[in-house]
């Protein structure tokens, strides 16, 4: 018995997909079979005949089914309803900053976090990762491995136990130690490297050579995009399809990033949004800012940034395969790249608890250093609606005790408390 | 501006409490006024004109609203919109454990869990504490004290710093330690005691005697529970209005029983559910089981469980002041009290994680170790479908490090990875 609100996991629909294309070259691959990079070494797109899309589904139509992210289905890859995996994942809500909008003149609802932490996992690796390793159950495959920094590694495992699929995680030694232990008790093998992803990454390559193991790297497979697109799909929805001006999206690898706009551009061809697509903002620390680097230099590729350094995990990325990808979105949308300092980004998250009670992670706070800054500069204008994105749960990374102790046995000056 | 899925945060809708009353004498107080424990010393009840809600709201105008815990105004408190205090209370996602189900011969879809972990600040006290506080903030309170097990106090926190309120909190000093640390970082003053959570709660008395501060703690205020009832209102939804057979509920103070007792009684009342309700199931550790030992012997009242102890922090509560209508419930549903090892519960969590990829929380893998114990037994029949209750993300909770480390300058022996 399937409880109502979760009929997308069970509803057979029409599926889309016509072929998938390189980023880059945009020569042409098959769908329904397994793809690693492109001959040019990029990230392969999954394309839709979106004209299917259109007549097999409507607005209206997504609003009465249940709020997840399989409801997208049709602008999705997976053929079988029998290979999704699922571990409940719900939309996103959407919290607004009131009290920390304030200090900068910005009116109620002008500056609003998408808090992607309510994800399975706690992060928003879940959307790309369900839907590889749906994909991955769907072409055949029994093991898969990865590198990671600690979020996307949680989502695989968990994903991958459910569906029975071997897991293998390289991690550098210093991921948030709440993450390391995750991967594991979702029965996944995970190592700690003494490096960064990218040699993380060089091991998963091997170890993928050496034992047949699927490589489920970011962008290293044409599926987690889909995923991460359902970011895009889902805001349009809930801003009533009248999306916000401004996006600022933590990048790293950049899926989510590059998804959303992937999705932006479907839901132009559907009809569905109009011209007018938000201003994104690739956001990174300033110890390993590459894409901001290539931005401001005009370049369309960014080189691996040496010695890579900042509290924020996830952004800790030296060197994208999708680097174009980001670049390109950034500059078609009239965006901009900008680097904020770890203290920054730090004092954000600690501002934004204590003052709106929402818990961001570093990367969420470092979307808020950014938008203070864009927004003390003028570059985000009042009225301007800024949508920031946090994409893991606060609840993964180390905070400071700030406890005090009261001995039940001995008198309370209450004065002092 | 508000985005269209906010709409429920902002839309003024017509209230219909009429008044509260003591859970045990019936003795009826005005609404629209602080109130803490009735003169019997007993939790209050809020009451509603449920004709007037029949009137006013049918399931095919809520089914049109947003998704979250305030699209049921008509059967909430809050009377005033602007009174509101919102991080996003999105429905939470009802997950399937087919393989922990399939061992023990459930069919697909026969035990399941409501992942309750998806809330702010990753537990089910968001539901009663967002009502709380804005009940609180309605009333015009300006300071909150409580004492807490971890996640109350959490969610305390950080609806006070939304409503600009002050936060003192209490806790046993072996509560889990991101709890503490998350208390302090949303801007709480956290105090960890030598003692127990009752014992904590003397200490609030006291405090709120001596400083006027607003005693939050379990049902001693209305308001809880009302938010902690919106977990019966939505699985009745999601489930299409057609509740599961049985209930596995975590038992502390027990406000999510009774609050979903409670709401299951309203709905029959607006006729939107029919006669047969969930066997209700009150789980408890065999370190601190007052509610089990009350229920084996027929008390309707439960004596303090001495020297409590138990992992799972939640539900290591040794008195309940409102055992009996836990007691009660539990009674008039068919249900039963059970209580499990620490072993076992630890067990469950572990074998969660690794066959269905989901990590529960401690008081979680608790209700999976009674259903395994009540469908062993039969209690749980072929067919019946059981809904377990993980009240709090798992990432709360210590993990043992399984990891291993690998040198990235040495050579890897890819057959022992
Ligand atoms: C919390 C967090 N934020 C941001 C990112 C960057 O995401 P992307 O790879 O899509 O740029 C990650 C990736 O690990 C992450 O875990
Ligand atoms: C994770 C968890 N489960 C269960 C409980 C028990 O909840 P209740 O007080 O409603 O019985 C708590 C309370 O602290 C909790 O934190």
């Amino acid at each position: 018995m399937t409880p109502a609100s979760n009929a997308n996991l069970v509803t057979d629909r029409p599926t889309f997909v016509t072929h998938l294309e390189c980023g880059l070259t945009g020569q042409r691959y098959e769908a329904d079979q397994l793809h690693g990079l492109s001959d040019a070494g990029r990230p392969l797109l999954v394309r839709y005949d979106l004209d299917g899309v259109g007549n097999a589904l409507d607005r209206e139509t997504l609003a009465a089914r249940p709020r997840d992210l399989w409801r997208w289905r049709e602008l999705l890859p997976v053929r079988d309803t029998a290979n999704i995996v699922s571990l409940g994942e719900i939309d996103t809500p959407i919290v607004a900053l009131d009290q920390i909008g304030k200090a900068l003149g910005a009116a109620p609802g002008e500056l609003l976090v998408k808090d992607e932490g309510r994800l399975p996992t706690g992060s928003f690796k879940a959307r790309g990762l369900v839907m590889a390793i749906s994909m991955a159950k769907e072409l055949g495959v029994t093991a898969i491995a990865m590198p990671t920094n600690g979020n996307a590694g949680a989502a695989a495992a968990a994903y991958a136990a459910q569906a029975g699929m071997e897991a293998i995680i390289f991690c550098p030694d210093d991921t948030p130690e709440i993450n390391v232990r995750e991967i594991a008790a979702q029965g996944a093998r995970v190592y700690r490297v003494n490096g960064l992803i990218d040699d993380c990454g060089k091991l998963v390559r091997e170890g993928c050579a050496a034992r047949g193991w699927f490589d489920l790297s970011t962008l290293k497979e044409p599926y987690r995009i889909e995923g991460k697109k359902t970011m895009g799909l889902e805001l349009a929805e809930q801003f009533g399809w009248d999306l916000p001006d401004v996006i600022f999206y933590p990048t790293g690898g950049g899926t989510g990033l590059i998804g959303m706009w992937k999705a932006f551009k479907e839901l132009q061809a559907l009809g569905w949004v109009g011209d007018k697509l938000p201003r994104m903002v690739a956001v990174q620390a300033e110890g390993c800012a590459p894409m901001v680097r290539a931005w401001e230099q005009g370049e369309r590729h960014a080189a691996r940034w040496e010695d890579a350094h900042t509290i924020a995990a996830g952004i800790r990325v030296p060197q994208a395969v999708g680097d174009f990808l980001i670049l390109d979105a950034v500059r078609e949308s009239n965006g901009r790249a900008m680097a904020v300092s770890d203290a920054d980004l730090a004092r954000a998250v600690d501002d934004t608890a204590t003052s709106d009670g929402l818990l961001l992670c570093p990367e969420g706070g470092a979307t808020l250093a950014a938008w203070r800054q864009a927004k003390s500069e003028g570059w985000v204008k009042d009225g301007e609606i800024a949508l920031l994105f946090n994409c893991a749960t606060g609840l993964k990374y180390p905070l400071p005790d700030k406890s005090r102790t009261l001995d039940r046995n001995a008198p309370v000056d209450w004065r002092a408390i």
